[in-house]
């Protein structure tokens, strides 16, 4: 092991993008696994690498889920500052991680059969919740993310070995093309583009709020955009959103003075537990990747 | 007159905003000035502060007009240094002005009748250019311009007396909304927002890049677009932008690979000349603030 602050680079020149080797849907060739999602919607799914689904949860619901962040920053003695990441400039609050843990009510979403039916269905598998989250941008003030591939992160810093992972957002407020609504390549989940760069210890502190390590290139980026264009699902608060971990996406900052937020949980197959990271010196801390991998039991 | 680094306070505490006290269209009550645009046209400029005009510019001249920049950019002996800006972070090109001095092309282009005779018609005057200018976000690059009012800025630092000035925007490149286009709050141009703040001396040199003085506060912008929400015009190059100078705009930042540009020219009317600066030391240099008044014969 190298001293210094970084470690093990994830390439050091530029390599280009190949196709991905695991499957998408984890199913035997020709079979509908057996779960809520049609046929089509895991076509869709292994097609564009994402599922916008509507109607999965009631409004009442979803406003009920919208504000219990506020119920959680009002109670300091539930945070642990390290989980609560603020804006760069004004402080504000960017995202609170590993709710699953810290709010009942979450650690109860995180368990629902809506979500984690659908999650089994696509990956073959028991699952477990590797990374919960819940994103804010403030009206005028949120800033956006980079295009990235959050896969790429999970294995090179957190020794995720492959692409088996899928996320589950819950759109908490109206998306509209002004707030800076989530952003995706379609089809881009179907090739592995290195980034290259070595990885700082503690990366996570930065690219958190400023992505710049772990970005692929602009020529990969441009060419996968060219081929699958870019999609920004908006509309009324409720849908959910089913995404593969090796989807590229990101957002623009929020312009407008409405606020936008999503709560959302990664489901890791039990069969892709970590291993060491691939290009960091450690694996990154709990609050960004549960050490919990026993098989969630839906309710 | 004080030494140090700012000078006249724009307001030293916020001032709610009030009404616009000039006109918007400068015709007497109930006649419709003579000139190109419909009474329709007028009616729109007058509620919403621009009028979005397509089909002025046939396509092969847009055309024409997009690769100017590039033969520019090519011949360093035609650029004053001072008239290129920069990106913060890349260094490449995110305006060049003055370009009605420096390209016979665009020089003819802003003495155009399809221009200069709406104009004419709504400022109810002969008119001269105050300022011309080619804005870029490269693909990727390009970063946003904060909500502002022109006339705020021009108004402050400086001296333009009214609110009598007209810019007309050509659109370039193809808008999309990933690509970081205008965005207008409609019906904004009726009130005027005192803005806080001291202009420090060469405020433009980095307000051109990320204007922090000179913006409108959060409450009034919010309650602006509550109420006349947000337009982002979109589509095909080529349409022409006609909007006041007290019109609220701003602009994300191109997370696309599509690249964006426009070229625009600010007309003023001979009856506004610049005086002394209301909020500054001194008026900004010539490439923001042509001293040439003479009207525009138009060609």
């Amino acid at each position: 092991m190298r001293s210094g602050t970084s470690i093990r680079p994830r390439t050091t020149h530029r390599i280009p993008m190949f196709e991905r080797l695991d499957p998408v849907v984890y199913a035997p060739a020709g079979e509908t696994p057996a779960g809520p999602l049609s046929a089509e919607d895991l076509e869709r799914f292994e097609r564009d690498g994402f599922l916008f689904y509507e109607g999965l949860l009631p409004a009442d619901e979803v406003r009920h889920y919208r504000e219990e962040p506020t119920r959680l920053l009002q109670d300091p003695s539930l945070l642990d500052e390290e989980c609560v990441l603020r804006e760069p400039r004004s402080n504000e609050v960017r995202s609170i991680f590993r709710v699953h843990r810290i709010s009942p009510l979450l650690a109860a979403l995180g368990r629902d059969r809506r979500f984690v039916e659908p999650v089994r269905q696509i990956l073959g598998s028991d699952v477990y919740i590797h990374q919960s989250r819940i994103n804010y941008k403030p009206g005028f003030e949120g800033k956006g993310f980079n295009w990235h591939s959050d896969f790429e992160t999970w294995h090179a810093e957190d020794g995720m070995p492959r692409m088996r992972a899928v996320r589950c957002s819950i759109i908490l407020t109206d998306n509209n093309e002004f707030n800076g609504p989530l952003m995706l390549v379609p089809g881009s989940h179907r090739y592995f583009v290195p980034c290259v760069g070595a990885t700082p210890d503690d990366n996570y502190k930065s690219s958190l709020k400023d992505q710049q390590i772990g970005v692929p290139d602009r020529e990969s980026l441009a060419e996968l955009i060219e081929r699958g264009g870019i999609r920004a699902p908006k509309g009324p608060a409720g849908p959910v959103l089913f995404f593969d971990c090796n989807t590229l996406h990101g957002s623009n900052a929020n312009m407008s003075p409405f606020p936008r937020s999503n709560a959302f949980f990664v489901y890791n197959s039990i069969d892709n537990r970590l291993q060491a990271p691939y290009a960091a010196r450690r694996r990154r801390p709990l609050f960004l990747t549960d050490d919990d991998c026993r098989p969630i039991r839906p309710r």
